[in-house]
């Protein structure tokens, strides 16, 4: 066996031409879309108003293992993948564990994040129908400058609706938009009805990604030629996501590393989705077996804390609604710097695989998330998003108890993004005035109670 | 011959293990360093006091070829080299033209930029020597982030002077900083004799790089355990920076490629002096020919308009001079968003290379860049630093003569940084608030009467 070098790349040829559809191999499949006001699974017809005609086939089809990557995708995709999957020969020795840790990092490209992935596969297929563009909402802003990215690349309209707190307190973000030719609208807006109705009943508000999602929807559904796109959450953008974990399990396939345990941060689930993918897709089969773990924010705890229950993804009703693991549709998470974990709601398919015992969740704080993302920054150099360090200290906390225990196990983690546009939240750290905030058991119980009951 | 991939990845071990030192090729050698009191020559004694002992020994000497780097240099490397070569198949497609273009992306690390390549070395010497810290000036941030960056991993102290307008309007470059370890002081301040005395003479200046150059050699120099590091322009630096030739040549090489033109944009001259090294080095020894370009902004044109003379390399004339380019060292850039190409000399290697006809230079305009920048973005997927898109603006230029003519060519460029600080400018642009400077030769005269006569 060679030795193991500190960046793995795979060559061209290596990268995978097919993403892997991990509904195929779950003897439970993830509930069905339904259509808010009839209560009914919604199909073909009814969802290609929404999205375009094959993302709708993609959502859809829970049988099909593997969807072949169309060859100008794969050519994007070689603009700024494979994504290295690093060896962190650094930190294993400046922790002093015996642990293997491996990160397959996502923040090589001008997103700064892994959304990139789905972007330009959903950009791709809005193009390919002759659309004239897409619309979407953004938060912490790593979807939406995705989005404008693909949108740029293939020549299509782009309308982001962006959180108006974030909107203003992230210029920069916004002006990475406008640079790739997007038109950026803080929510809530005039533009809309829904946001005309939320500007009216709560002047002053801030807007939230509910709210911006409803505005993007109506956007979509009342222009013609338009159709919405989404940057998590959904079952397309966890296949278009697999491609994360399969460069990851060819890397490690190559040198002979199995991990034995596996870390995500988990916000609607895209990240964690696509990097456990193909490993969950052997454990389902029974081939292997491996502690898979979800990283969410403890201000933000929809696997730990919130319900199994069908409810709405956005503010505004208007979205098809999710059978998934949610806080509530109202709730407003605390404030906290990891925009990209704080949606109320999870992944219908991450949120099945927790319900069936296939994988576990752990919520931290922020001050702690920091902790090591800072000691992580400074040991392997790189500045990693909020997000990310939410799954850094799962990854050093694990990696600590291996050298208490003295056992060698090999942990794979995945580092979605940089934290560029995050300095905000890291002077506050590094002034001290970071605070950590925990919903009560009563807000909570406040938030559930406006879940509504469809069965 | 296989075809050329889109990136190309050196393994670990056809990695550079010696930097190339192209004085040693040099017939003539850029000329010493003097001391601005005694306009003599300055040797090992007198230069190790401002510098650490390694670092002397690189700066003088110009017959060794090769530097082997050390263990532990090239152990970081790996972190986040090698850099890929990329083929930009998309901007030559999007741009119709028969022309090849290559680029060495040097942005994919946490400091942005090819900075962190000299960082790790000047921290390493530092650290070997058993110094307790450096000290350095930071303009636009990208040095002064590397040097901070390096310092965290060898747990060196770091203290940065980082030019006081740079400081107030690029807070988030201050607090990446800060998240590295470093102590960042507002350049001029009062914790200098040099800053005191520019405050008292100067109050409400916003500060200079040549000022801030002062201040951190005073406080290297008056601090026990300390030495002063620099980020462009000397020899040293140059040297260091030759990874980026060496790892694009053999890149190159191994896929059977010759480029017909480098070109790379100059500030200090430390990226282009390090991109061009082997290949002028084969220049010098008459086995191959390049084109070289060096690419300079119009607001700040040392090698196009400057004059080649000893000059001081900083405001307090406590540096050694050096023969170079120069605008005169009390020249004010007009303002342009390139902080990284606002200095006013320009490495003597670099210097003597161009006015003995080795390499051009070209001086563009502000909008013309960002232009250029804009457009780089879209189609290849990257945000480019200002700085870099001086030598993309070139680049396209190129490829735009070839459409015309037909010819093939193949163009190398280095494309340094990434932009994600340079919102600012970016919004200025997106906006149409854009402006051109250049300084007319009234200006220059005035400038150069200030250069003082040492021959």
């Amino acid at each position: 066996m060679s030795e193991i070098p500190y960046k793995i790349y795979l060559e061209e040829q290596e990268m995978p031409t097919a993403w892997y559809n991990v509904r195929a191999d779950m003897k439970n499949k993830p509930a069905p879309l339904i259509n808010p006001g009839t209560l009914q699974p919604m199909g073909f017809e009814e969802l290609r108003g929404v999205f375009c005609d094959e993302l709708v086939k993609q959502e859809l089809d829970d049988t099909t293992p593997y969807f072949e990557i169309p060859q100008e995708i794969r050519n994007f995709y070689k603009m700024y993948r494979p994504s290295p999957l690093v060896r962190a020969y650094c930190l294993e020795q400046a922790l002093g564990t015996p642990a293997k840790i491996y990160y397959k990092f996502e923040g090589n490209n001008t997103s700064g994040s892994h959304k990139l992935n789905s972007a330009i596969a959903q950009a791709y297929y809005a193009k390919a129908q002759g659309l004239k563009g897409v619309t979407t909402e953004t938060g912490a802003g790593q979807w939406g400058t995705a989005l404008s990215m693909a949108c740029a690349y293939l020549g299509l309209d782009c309308k982001v609706y962006m959180v108006k707190v974030s909107y203003e307190q992230k210029p920069f973000r916004r002006e990475v938009m406008r640079t790739y030719g997007a038109s950026v609208t803080p929510s809530p807006s005039d533009t809309t009805n829904i946001g005309r109705k939320i500007l009216e009943d709560f002047p002053g508000t801030t807007g939230s990604l509910g709210c911006a999602i409803s505005e993007a929807v109506e956007a979509a559904t009342s222009t013609e030629g338009y159709r919405y796109v989404l940057g998590s959450v959904l079952s397309q953008v966890l296949l278009h996501q697999s491609v994360i974990g399969l460069e990851s399990k060819i890397a490690m396939d190559k040198y002979g590393i199995k991990p034995d345990m596996i870390i995500g941060c988990a916000g609607g689930g895209s990240n964690l989705g696509g990097l456990i993918s193909p490993f969950m897709g052997e454990k389902l089969r029974g081939e292997a077996d491996y502690q898979i773990i979800a990283v969410e924010p403890a201000s933000c705890p929809s696997l730990t804390r919130g319900v199994f229950a069908y409810d709405f993804c956005d503010t505004g009703n208007v979205c098809p609604m999710a059978k998934m693991y949610t806080l509530g549709s109202r709730f407003i998470p605390s404030p906290n710097h990891a925009g990209g974990l704080r949606y109320h709601g999870m992944s219908g398919v991450v949120s099945q695989l927790y319900h069936d015992g296939y994988l576990e969740a752990r919520a931290v704080e922020q001050t702690a998330v920091f902790e090591a993302a800072t000691q992580f920054a400074r040991i392997e150099g790189i500045l990693p998003a909020p997000e990310s360090s939410h799954a850094i200290r799962v990854a050093i906390d694990e990696a600590l108890k291996c050298k208490e225990t003295g056992e060698e196990k090999t942990i794979l983690f995945g580092l979605t993004g940089t934290g560029y546009f995050d300095m905000v939240a890291y002077e506050k750290y590094n002034n001290g005035t970071m605070s950590d905030y925990i919903p009560t058991d009563e807000d909570l119980q406040k938030s559930f109670a406006q879940i509504p009951k469809t069965e």
